[in-house]
């Protein structure tokens, strides 16, 4: 089964990379662009076959390894 | 419109981060954890209506900004 990871910062927390994405793409003329958000995604494959277990599963991974949740919040997918 | 930006390291490329989060979830117990690739996720609203356009402006973006087209493969998608 594959899993896949998106961890993004909080709405309330300064994203900094996206700040400098956002100030270059409106430096190379996209000056449209707005709230752009910078996170990672992370995918693995996975030695389970019921889908509930393996979200459980990688909510565990994310809460232990993969986001700190203090500042950052997670989405999962897995199929 | 709001357009979604995911870049992976292509297939060849070792990806050290994926390699390093593997080796950490393996130590923490969780062994049927393989092929783990990080990836980038960018996320922005832009000022336009028409999808196909949208999304041409966004691969122009990547092209020129967001990933580095020698090592890296990206996927836009806008709505």
């Amino acid at each position: 089964m594959k899993a896949k990871v998106e961890v993004f910062l909080k709405p309330g927390v300064l994203d900094v990379q996206g700040k400098a994405v956002e100030g270059a793409l409106h430096t190379l003329g996209w000056k449209d662009v707005a709230n752009v958000r910078v996170g990672r995604t992370i995918t693995f494959d996975l030695d389970q076959t019921d889908a509930a277990k393996a979200k459980a599963e990688v909510e565990a991974m994310c809460d232990k390894l993969l986001a700190n949740t203090v500042i950052e919040s997670f989405r999962v997918e897995v199929g």
